[in-house]
């Protein structure tokens, strides 16, 4: 069976828990922190989500996971068959994690903790999180998914990516990114009222005491 | 025909263009440079290096034109057939991406110009490097090739990935990042000696003058 390394508070994590719900694909989760031994015997890099296969095989990084299970279960596609159009559904998850999910990410030490955030850092991350709104107000359709009428892994994608610009946006650029773009807190709504979503939301409030234990242990 | 949108100093270009001329495929490049008017009637996002498919679809960020010409031109494929060592190849890729360039590049604008980089910024690019060192020390097998006999997209990836670590490195952390991998330096030293990658360095250096007065020009 296919096993998930990592932990519900983390989005990533969330990103591949959901494409394997929406798959429909049996799998187990373990439960791990990051740099923790269990997690460094499946991933070197330390970091969640990992997987490893039912053929046994360990893999991380978020997108590659997707692809793999894409490519080995394709049934309950999630990405469109016609070529031009998964070109974009990638294209608008890559813009979801270069320009709106790891550019806020550099302001959580900020949010989460005490870390003080050099003025230089802020405008680096402001510059990036415009061109993500800027990116996905001309390239996302919203109609009402982000490619059009079918739910893809742009959409899984995105939703996950927005938690990091939702936290820090407000809390620490005086910014509503969701509120940029045009139909994005629409969109927002509908993807939370999904099944799979209530109950990934629900398993990352559970585990949310957890995890800020973690975090706390960190430091 | 396709086109390739961009300009032969970036790395990133440089990959997209590798993968081009290892699959056979014709193509034509248009010289442009980034958030042009040239460049952003095809890429919303200003950044090099986008393409124009064949079907005269515009697509941008480099692994998902990699991705679209592997699946559109499996013919001369890069991706080993088999779906794990598939997912490992593109881990590679990642980790390339993500562990080498990327963090390597924050401090590009010191190298090129006279930015003064926070302490905490270069703490976190040698967190970063460092996880990146010991993912490719832990992950590739240098057989000659990064995953085995075959050069793949993971080859393509990290030799134009490894160009920002290679220049920032000695110059801005006192860390030869290339020597800190076992093996790497002699894939290097092979990699460097194909007539794509010859080709692609001459392009390069022709640029450079070009690349500059336009780095220039933005200040």
């Amino acid at each position: 069976m296919i096993t998930l390394h990592g932990f519900p508070f983390s989005n990533y994590h969330n990103i591949v828990k959901h494409a394997l719900l929406a798959k429909g694909l049996e799998f187990e989760e373990n439960i791990v922190y990051p740099a923790s031994e269990a997690l460094l015997a499946v991933n070197p890099l330390g970091k969640v989500p990992a997987m490893t296969t039912a053929e046994g095989t360990p893999l991380s990084e978020t997108s590659v996971l997707l692809e793999y299970l894409e490519e080995k279960y394709p049934e309950t596609a999630l990405y469109p068959a016609d070529l031009e159009a998964r070109a974009k559904t990638r294209q608008l998850m890559k813009l979801s994690e270069l320009y709106l999910e790891l550019p806020a990410r550099r302001l959580l030490p900020a949010v989460l903790g005490n870390a003080i955030i050099p003025v230089e850092t802020l405008d680096e991350v402001r510059a990036a999180l415009q061109r993500g709104v800027s990116g996905l107000t001309e390239l996302a359709a919203f109609s009402p998914y982000v490619c059009g009428e079918d739910c893809t892994l742009a959409d899984i994608y995105l939703r996950y990516a927005l938690a990091i610009p939702k936290l820090v946006g407000p809390a620490k650029l005086d910014w509503d990114v969701v509120a940029a773009v045009p139909g994005l807190a629409d969109w927002d709504e509908m993807m939370a009222a999904s099944d799979i979503a209530k109950r990934i939301d629900a398993d990352q409030a559970a585990n949310a005491g957890e995890f800020m234990a973690y975090v706390a242990k960190q430091r």
